[in-house]
Order: structure tokens, then C-alpha cells, then sequence
């Protein structure tokens, strides 16, 4: 039994750093590494590449909204050409860095709230989906699910379902929004062992105490909130100690 | 008997637009397509890929300096690895349009600033040339020569030289600087029988009026001044009654 | 009697140039000023604002949202404290040039989807209503009407009802969307007579042919079209050839 | 006797932070804020600018290359009118600001390498000065000396002089370069000894152990380097402990 273990990485920009990238690096098998749209630059973006190519763990694009100022958290009204356009701008952008360190990038996921709108507006869904098909088909789409599964499925694209381990599901399978009672968990020892379950049982307990089957074919930690490392470090701790096998998505 | 025109195209950014592009593609043999850092957004370099691709246009990178408002004109002192890791970036941004189009690269040449200190100063020369040798080590270098050509050309990359139509030349083969008399032949006649020469000759009139020597792979024609388009034009024209093919670059 | 012409000045950036403001300067009584956030850079803005001092042009700030690349006609759901700052920066930035022109501000309205919004959605309205109170309540706001001519009078700000010159209207007053039939009226005469029974009877004709009363201080024409300054010219000897003296705002 | 401390605030950009800024409020009397260029967004100017103005703390502008990947930090070969405006705008911005918070600046000092430049070279500095002095007579430049102490005097502007509390100095009273011995005094007591006695007896230890007379108006303590705030405390509570007052600039 194995499963892969990712995070957001390289998502500083010029002398900003967030995170503590380098303790993700020992924690993680894949990485969704920022593209200079919402955050990242040349810089980070190919230290961040090569600091993942040494260690072996599976390298992502996490496309954004251009909005640097706003980390990619707020919509923007594009066109579907727009978006499409800017996800394969900041595709080719990072491809130059993994051609340069003499590797390869293996998954796409959007960051932010080009993330949430493409999981539930089809136009976004359909924009990025081009993007990632016109330029690689071999690209794993990584999502929780959605219009953009969908889409990605349908277009032949393979396909990773994502699940986050300290956020709260609904009895739909969406997230408690954050403004919600019950949208993050904080307990460390709660989150491993849900994320635990999820990966050896296939299910989650929802926020109203059913359970959700769920498919988790890679888990999102953070390392930008305090805890947020050791909060990996357990989940890490956690599914190793059940036997699972933390490898990157195929 | 052949030599390549080339033009810079896709220098526009978002609703702004430069330069008669439409014309320019059915002049030239070749395209220096900028990358977003001194001009170009993603669906412009799209665009101009696309209708290079239509037509058979040889598609090269115009990478620059991270200055839109200054359009790349400015000197900046940047490290060799800001300069690399910049023009990787850019290199591998437009390389996301030519795959999503179905071609490929075939040159780079830096913009403005940064192609006049890669011609001048080893650090920004050995920089550029490192970007392209990690990226791709089939791409033409462009460049019309000086220290650019002579690191290109060590480390293994192909090299074209690029005669500049309608600029002075000085009896070390550098341009007169703009500033001076001589800097620009504005007569169109004269900068045809000039390119005419050059191509078929070898030689051109310096300022000084002495014949110098001239390597020429391919010719560089404006398109964002008054009457570009028809200098571009009558060079074309000039080329094609002296029995010259305008062909793209190998 | 007498009314203000206003056109929207500036709104190139770096080495871009849209519209013909040397044209417009011998036009207009008052201009719109990008702030450099969706066009405009502080050499543009110096040029423009000395331009109109030195012509007794009535100078107002033109603040859109930060989107350079889709020069401020992409909606983006920033909070009212986002916009409401990003509206602050940019009054205080143009009115350091009134300032070192030795002249001042005296109007200011939206540009693009921000205008849009703020004529419709009260958040957007009462963010850039606060903005313009915080930082000069003899400011005119300048607007076709709406949520946001209402949030000014209540705040206390002196507001002018803007009329566009050759758009549609419906008859609840709003503008005829462009993409339906009598978005745009594009007959110089027809336009110049519009202007002329708006300014001296107070109606316009809608398009479903009823005359509706509609307040005019300020009619803006456009510059950044093929045939927009003849249109523009138009408009002016039509006024005056009827007796309306073009004044600016009070 | 008394001496205003002062320190760099705001340096952060959208989602990022650098520094403790809000322990130096509790520590400086001045702030230099960032306007946008190098460092600095509207909503993080505005905090800053009120953080301060609750605490009476001197607010200055700091003013930078518009290098937000650099930090300002890179040189950039802008010419006279482009500082000039650059500068300008950026002034403008942030007085939108202290408006808004019913406070006014007091004075400007630039940043990083627009600072450097504008203590060296005279065009630098009379751009500077320009902007400055077109703006508002009443700011206080500040600076180390140099070209735009200088520069200042000549053209009517208040001057300051700022003393670096931890760098070392030479003998002609400019900082030993950053690579060199000598350039950075880590020892937390020798620092606060250092400041006491350059306030209190006018004069610095030089790095080749002579006394060099200094002029020190005002004091640049950091805050964003492990264990910059306790160095910062120490300087306060040194100058304290010698009778001496933390005051902001005239």
C-alpha cells in the first residue's frame, strides 16, 4: 500500500519566502512548485526544481492568476483563451527549469482560486485542461475532484485524486468553506489518523459524523502556518507506522 | 544564393499593440517573438507563433530584460545567474506556444539592453549562452557577433550572424551609436543596395567609407517606425531581383 | 449655457501609445488620468497632467484595478478594503504631479470594470467613495449615475452626471450592452446631435425610441478608435454651432 | 540631548512579511515606508502609515527602483527625468496615505540602490532632489551624506544625517563595502557603545582605528535579520541609560 504525499513549494517571490521549503523536502514525494503568475520566480523556481530532482520527488506546476499581489486568492473574470493562454505560459515557464536540471515534470494542479473555480466552473475546467493537453498528455491532473476530473478524464488526461488532510469534508465530498465551523482540523494526532484511514479505508468522516468514501491518490500538507511542518511530519510518521509507502504519483 | 529576413514581432502587451506585424509576415523569413518580460503576454506570443507556423516563419526567442516599462532598454546589473534563470524562464514560456502549436524554436537572440551586453560583456554573454545550451543546444544563436557569437560558438551552439539593414556601420564592425551621424541610412534605396551588397558581396560601406567584411546569415528589418514596412519591403524586393531566395535560417 | 467634454488621457504605458491625446488636448475642457495600475506610467502621467495645466484642461484621476495586462476590464472580486487602498495609491500618486505641475485634481471616476462595478454594486461604490473622501472631499465624482453617484451625494462629494457620446441607452437609463443591436451609434451627425438635445433639452432618445430626461455636466468622448477625434470634433462644433460654450467642471 | 531612531517598515509585498515590524514600532521614533516599487502595496502602506501615526512615530517615504523581483537592490540605468518621476510617484502614493490617516509625512530618504546611486552620482541625487523639492520644501531629506546631502542643502531642503548603527566605517566616512572585514558589527554591546558615542561625543571608530567626527541626527536600526530587534532594543536602551532621548526628526 502506498500513497503520495505533496505540497506547495517555491512560493516566495524575489527576497520573500514562505514556508519552511526545506523541511518539506524531507517530508513530501511531490511538490506543486509556483510559476511566477501568483508567486515563484526564475530564481526560486529553479532552485526549487533541482532541490526536488536530487531528492527524487516528483515535480508539479501550480499555475495561478496573474496577481502577484494577491497570491493568486482572489477570481478574476478571464476567458477561457486567457486562462488557458496563462496556464501554458507558466507550463512552458517551469518546463524550461525541469529541461535545465535534466528532468521532467510529471503533474499539474492550479493554485488558489484558479484551482476552486476550474473544480466547479466548466469554462475554467476546459480552459486548463487544454492547456495541460496541448502541451504535455502525459501530465497527471491533480484534483479533488470535480468539473475538472471530469474534464481531465474525458480529454485523456490520467488523473490524480487529491485530498487535504486537515481541511473537513461535507456529505458532498466539497470542503467545509473556512468561514464554517468544523473547515480545518487542528489536532495533529486527528489529522493523521483521518488521513491514515482515508488512505488504508477509503473513507473520511464528514463534518455531520458519516462516513465518505473517498479516493486519495495523493495528500496536500502545508508549511506555511505554524505547526503546519510538524503537522506533516506526522501525518508522514502516521502512515508509515500502518505500512503505507510514501511514493510519488506514477 | 540565400540569406534569412528576420523581424521582431509580438511586441505588443495586452491591449497595446507596435509595429505592423500583419505586414511584417509576409516580408520576413524568421521571427524574434518577445517573451513577456519586456513586452509580450501570453496570447499575443500565441498569436504570432500561430501565424508564423501558418506561414512557415522560422520562430525564435526574444528574450529581455524583466523591465516593461522601460521595454528592456534600460541597463540592468543583474548576477549571471538573474540573467540565466530570466532567459530559461522566457525560453521555456514561448517554447509552451511553439508545442501547443505543433512546431518548434529554431533561434534566440536577447532584445535590446541585454542583446547589447551579451555582445559587450563576457558575464551577461556566458549567461545567455549557458540558458540556451541547458534548454536546448539545437538553437541558433543570432546575434551580430562580438563576445555572444565567440561564447556561442565555444560552447557548441549553432551561430548566425545578423547584419542590421539600415544602421552605420564602423570600421571595427560595430554600429555607429545613435547618437552620432551615420547611425541611421534612412534612404531606401540605399539600405537595399547596402543589404544587396552585403548578402552578395560580403562587403559593406563603413562610415568612414572604407569596405569591411561582413558575415550575414540574416538581416534584421523594422516594423515600428514610419515607413518600416516598405524599407522591409524594397530590402525583399531588392534581394529577390538580385536573384537572392529569402529563406529561413537552418 | 454650457457643458464639460471629457475624454479618458494617458492611457499608454512605457514605450505604448493608444489614442491620439495631442488631438483630444485641443478638444476636451477636462481629462481622465490613468494612475499606472491598468495603464499609464509617472512619465505618461507628468506629460499629460503639464499637457492639461498648460491648456486650463480640468485634470481628474482615472483609478482602475491593478490589471495591466487586461488593462482594467476584467472584473476581480477584491474586498472593499482592496479597493478602496488601491483607489487611494492611486489618487495620491497622479496628484503628486498636480502638485509638481503646480496645478490640482479636480475629478475622479472609475475606469473599466471598476466604473462598472461601482455603478452597480454598492460595495465597489462605497469603497471608492470612501477613498475619495479620505483623501479630498472637494473632488467631484464623476459618473453616468447609479449606486455610485447615489453613495457620493450621501457622503457629501459634489458629483457630475457623465453622458456617454455614442453609446445606446435603454430606457431604464443604463447603456445598451455591446453586444446587442444600438450598442454604439456610430453616425458622426447622429452623435453630435444626441450631445446637442442632451445638453440643451435634457433627453435622449433610447432604443426603443422613447425620449428620456437624462442629466449631462460632462459628455466623454473617445480618442482611441479609428475616426474617434473627427467624432470628437464633431461634438464640439456641434455644441458650439448651438450656442454651448465647452467649460470645465465647476 | 536626543537622537531619532529610525528603521525600515513595510518592506512586505501582498501575502508576504519581512521584518518584525511590530516590535520596531514599539522601538524607532522614524519609519521609512515602502511605496511600491521595490517593496510595499496599498493596504500595507496604509497599516504601516497608521501604526505609526497611533504612536507618533516620524513617517518617511522610501522611495526604490521599480524592481519588485530585486528589491531595489539591483542597479538600473534609469535616466534623470525617470528617477525624477519614479520618485514622484511614489511620494504621491504614500502621502495619499498619511492624508487618509489625518497625518503628513515628514521625510523621504531612498532606497537600497536608488540610495547608493543618489549618494554617488550627481545626476542620481538631482533627480532625487527634484522630485523631492517639487513635492513638498518642507521634507527632510535623509541620508548619509554624500552627493544628495549635498545636492539637498543647495536646493533649500532640510538635511539629516543618518548614522548605520552596525556597519563599520572608513576613514573618508563611507561604509566599508559589505565584503570586506570590518563591514558588519555583530557584537550587540560594541553596536550600542558605538551609537552612544558617535550621539554623545560625535565621532566614530573607524575599521583602521582612527576617530572620525560623524554627524548623526538619526539612527538605522534593521529588523529584518535574526536578532536585529534585540541589537535595535539594546541601541535604545543604551541611549536611554546615557541620557538620551528618542525623538523623531524636526
Amino acid at each position: 500500500m502506498h500513497v503520495d504525499l505533496v505540497a506547495d513549494l517555491g512560493e516566495g517571490f524575489g527576497a520573500y519566502r514562505v514556508g519552511d521549503d526545506a523541511a518539506l523536502l524531507d517530508i513530501v514525494s511531490s511538490a506543486n512548485i509556483a510559476c511566477g503568475f501568483h508567486a515563484g520566480d526564475p530564481r526560486l523556481m529553479e532552485e526549487t526544481v533541482a532541490a526536488c530532482a536530487r531528492r527524487g520527488i516528483g515535480i508539479g506546476a501550480h499555475p495561478g492568476f496573474p496577481d502577484l499581489v494577491g497570491f493568486g486568492r482572489r477570481a478574476m473574470e478571464l476567458t477561457a483563451d486567457e486562462v488557458r493562454t496563462d496556464v501554458l505560459y507558466q507550463l512552458g515557464a517551469l518546463s524550461a527549469f525541469t529541461t535545465a536540471c535534466g528532468t521532467r515534470m510529471r503533474h499539474v494542479t492550479p493554485h488558489g482560486r484558479l484551482g476552486n473555480l476550474a473544480m466547479s466552473e466548466r469554462p475554467y475546467a476546459e480552459a486548463v485542461v487544454d492547456a495541460v493537453a496541448a502541451f504535455d498528455r502525459s501530465l497527471t491532473m491533480v484534483t479533488q475532484g470535480g468539473v475538472l476530473a471530469e474534464t481531465a478524464r474525458k480529454a485523456g488526461l490520467p488523473v490524480a485524486i487529491l485530498m487535504l488532510a486537515d481541511r473537513g469534508y461535507r456529505d458532498d465530498g466539497t470542503l467545509v468553506p473556512r468561514r464554517d465551523p468544523g473547515a480545518v482540523i487542528t489536532d495533529p494526532a486527528e489529522v493523521a489518523a483521518r488521513v491514515v484511514r482515508a488512505v488504508t479505508g477509503g473513507v473520511v468522516r464528514t463534518v455531520t459524523g458519516h462516513d465518505l468514501p473517498i479516493a486519495c491518490d495523493t495528500v496536500l500538507v502545508h508549511g506555511d502556518t505554524p505547526g503546519a511542518v510538524d503537522l506533516a511530519r506526522g501525518i508522514r510518521g502516521a502512515l508509515r507506522e500502518a505500512g503505507v509507502d510514501i511514493v510519488g504519483m506514477p
